[in-house]
């Protein structure tokens, strides 16, 4: 019998209470349509507050329609995009970034979804040669897919680098607010003031209903974003139910609570996963997902009862993600069930 | 002063209750992203009880999206598309079909908003002469644009004019409940039962927060709709709780109740305007939508207390939409301004 | 039995002696490919004493690929393109522009091909409007599809009304030098001095085995075209043999002969056929094409010796084009065999 | 002082006497535009005796047009095709496939270009997973673009497997030739005998002035190749001069003896240099180029008499490639350069 939470994927969690509370709020009446509301206007401001003043926002649908939107605003389709092999958009979009932006992407092998200066720097040549796809934009995840966070200087270090060579630093901030509360700081200062561009920040996987923001480190690198959002289908006629979302997720550190929350039972789950014999954790487990190589033979077993996936068949590797809903009751159940299927 | 609800469009109105309380419901416990979840599973039996059992129903996003997942399972890059010049897929869209789906458009001027087999006709020449984008989809919006309503008949009628050719029929359907209410007929009879092989099943403007359905006419149109619909960014990762506002807008009713009131309303709207002098109706009034030649002068009057659009600016042509919460009172209001603006 | 040369278009001439002896004198030894070779460099400042110190030309392929490029260049994916519905970019292409450059064509209805401001002007709206497909470029075709050319004060309206509100003017020049050679005036004075901002440049018409010159009026309009060239499959690595035929074209004014002796063969053939009962001439002969409604039983007829097409298949229009190596003999004997099937 | 000819490309050649001679052999009157004339159906059905008879070619401009019809053909937007990481469709057409096709590319490590069954299968997972882009085509290079040689049975191996799966599998044949000559086999025993489903023939390289075939092993597979020519930019107008260069590369086993020819010379060459202290060959000399590294310092003392490429700037590892053209006074003339330099 399969529990009611499980593993799989923070995207699998439910919606968070007061983010239901805040669509009833804002379900009075009419409203103009795609963003001409109060309440949009109101949450644009919220992200100044939070991001910083100059920042630009647009909210969309989902994490696909943020990336491709912020790669067609800052690279042509003769452009190149720099990410890890495991970034979301390499892997996770059925090439939407391609088809959608016409640009290249170069993929980099990482040990842990983290790319470096010099990792970025083997594919700086060929400017200039037309041959070749011209770099433009270079993607760094945040969390990465394997989990692991890039600290402040990490970003600051890439985005330097980046910007002496007149390119554009992406983030994809799916779990932005994972990382932020690992690495105890503000929202702002792990993105534009580390010296992003344009952030793709998440809110689906951190309690919304659905919703992701576009946001720009200045109206300028905006200039055209909002026929872009349009012609990419992410424009949502009724968008203060969007806003809405994420005005409260800004409010009153949700996004903090939900994302700590997550983070703190993924620590949980792995300090017992860690004492288990034959599990081997494979990724440093910065946020909220533990990365870890299992029996091959218990994992149907897990399976039956919690919902988690298989992230490296080869290797008998599983990913295990905690979301704002997990309970502690549902780790130690979770790790019952595992003792006992290592047991036997 | 703004009154709560205006006259702008169906995508200016709230959410109904019935769709608020079925979001609750959905939210409970964990469930399986992207659509294979429980509520989406039940969601996709009621469409094919609703529609046909043969059909194949993907959710979506927002009309947009539906339109150019359409395009791009029916159509390849070389083809062509046949709609009216004032189609949403034309006008309204920012070119997302052309550019998502390569296709061209083919716009058709008309009087009403409905094109005719005769003027499909036309277009319909230099088949295998490569120099042509090959026709090969014909679209139709039912409610059109212009807020007419094609009758069962004359969808039929293109219907097999079209697969005659070996060319298939997308309707447009933002406001295929309100086509229906007006006709009195089911959902599948003015469309699939008719002859349209896919159809964008709208929700947004009939009480929904946000979502659309594709709906096609059988599992082999839709073999790479999945994909498609990965790559065009409109999947949504927490599906269930798009699939959620379906199944309530199928149950008990409620789209057609929705739908009803809304033409409902439009006709009391229309009925009143008919009486005053100086102003021409210059549409049938077929389903939720009054468009009226006013004096030019009394425009801004009437906007200062409801929203609502110019349709034509060198005409003087506005549109009122009326919606699911449009109540007899915003009616009567909205009249008594506007004899008072007349009779200044 | 069909006869050496027939009048089905100026493209399905030879190629004339002088380029084929431009090709011959440049097959010398080896020379860097994609156009760092001596032939292009002066091809290159060739067409700046031709056309204007400032501009900047690109060789390539051929029209289609022309055309597209300058799309690119000048226009994003959101933008439309305004141009006569007759616009080869419009229904010979196959949907290249659309699907290529990702935008938008949005056709003006003629009577002779040629567009006015007044036409264009009414699409000149919803500037700013994310849901419209925002106007950046307008294109002419220059000898139109028709056959008339434009005048210079006509075109210089046109670039005044355009500049005037940010856009560009795009001039499909395929029959460029016709034009020129019917308006006694230079090439430059008949695009960039008249307000053509990037120009489309026909050879195949015109003498050439193939290519096409894609010429924008200066450096910074063409900043990115390297790259678009390459990407739109245009680039020929063996560009001097593109350079030098463009080399020769442009010297001792072949161009210039080429073009008159076939806008001359045009006139003499519609001199004879004015004075022949029962055909109508329907456009102005303004170049080296003749539109005319023949009786549709003796089409067959002529068809078995000339080969030509039929335009307008329900007005029994057709089109007779003639070429540089057009002999007065061809238009003699043909006459004489239109006479003598208008005479059965 | 340049020489004559160098060593950078053997698209740097100059085009063969015969290809000349054939090319005013065609031009003769008119013919039909667009390849409905007789030089084009005498070259296809010489394509039919050359390839097998179920063969269907296309004649386009270039190796980019050639590639990117290819991959339209037998993919969609949402597949993915599989390649060596040096294939030029990935790091020579500035991202064309990506852009004109959609798909995304998935680029394989080599040591010499070649691609296994193996490296392959890799990449064979995730099918009907949406979030994927689907594997469709797995693309080869023959000869690829380090000189190496597939042997037919590396390629019969590898279409079997990908057959198997369902997949189809493309050859970048802009060197064919070479290597048939170099296997001393036939054109179709290299291609379609093993198993090839589409092929881009180049001619261009091996003494053609331009133009490249796309051949489809039977006509299922080519149905939709002609819009898809057109909509790409690669339809030649006078078509005929393209054909005409392909039926005199055909006939007379000129592809034959010009590769052998840039074969030998090429041996010639790693003979000699092979005897020099000093100089690593690093890659097999399978066809026409020599890959070596040589001291850095000497690179521009070369380079001052003979152009050629540096292939590996950190590695100074440099490329030289014969053509149809190279003499052996060539050679003779080079290495007595390159012993010099290397002696001082």
């Amino acid at each position: 019998m399969k529990r009611l939470r499980g593993f799989a994927s923070d995207n699998n969690a439910s919606v968070h209470p007061d983010i239901i509370q805040a669509l009833i709020n804002a379900n009075e009446g009419h409203a103009v349509g795609y963003g001409d509301d109060v309440v949009t206007e109101r949450t644009r401001l919220l992200f100044k507050e939070v991001f910083g003043e100059s920042v630009e926002p647009f909210f969309v649908y989902n994490g696909t329609g943020a990336n491709v939107i912020s790669i067609q605003a800052l690279a042509r389709t003769f452009n190149a995009v720099v990410c890890a092999r495991t970034a979301h958009i390499n892997v996770d979009e059925c090439g939407a970034p391609e088809k959608i932006s016409g640009c290249k992407l170069l993929p980099i092998d990482t040990d842990n979804g983290k790319i470096t200066v010099e990792q970025i720097g083997a594919f700086m040549h060929g400017f200039g040669f037309e041959h070749h796809a011209q770099p433009k934009l270079i993607s760094i995840t945040q969390v990465t897919e394997l989990g692991t966070v890039y600290t402040i200087e990490e970003i600051r270090k890439i985005a330097d680098y980046v910007h002496g060579l007149g390119l554009y630093l992406h983030m994809d901030g799916a779990r932005l607010a994972n990382a932020a509360a690992a690495l105890e700081c503000s929202l702002a200062d792990v993105s534009f003031n580390a010296g992003v561009d344009v952030l793709s920040f998440g809110g689906t996987k951190n309690g919304l209903m659905f919703g992701e923001a576009v946001v720009f480190a200045n109206a300028e690198l905006a200039e055209n974003v909002k026929y872009i959002r349009k012609q990419s289908t992410q424009l949502h006629s009724k968008l203060r139910y969007t806003s809405a979302q994420f005005e409260a997720l800004l409010s009153n550190e949700l996004w903090l609570k939900n994302a700590k929350h997550a983070n703190e039972m993924a620590q949980l789950l792995a300090g017992e996963v860690w004492e288990i014999e034959g599990i081997e954790i494979t990724q440093p487990v910065d946020s909220n997902g533990v990365f870890a190589i299992v029996p091959k033979a218990i994992i149907p077993k897990l399976q039956e009862e919690f919902f988690f996936y298989v992230w490296d068949e080869a290797r008998s590797e599983v990913r295990w993600m905690t979301s704002f809903d997990t309970t502690k009751e549902d780790i130690q159940e979770f790790v019952a069930v595992l003792k006992k299927a290592m047991a036997e």
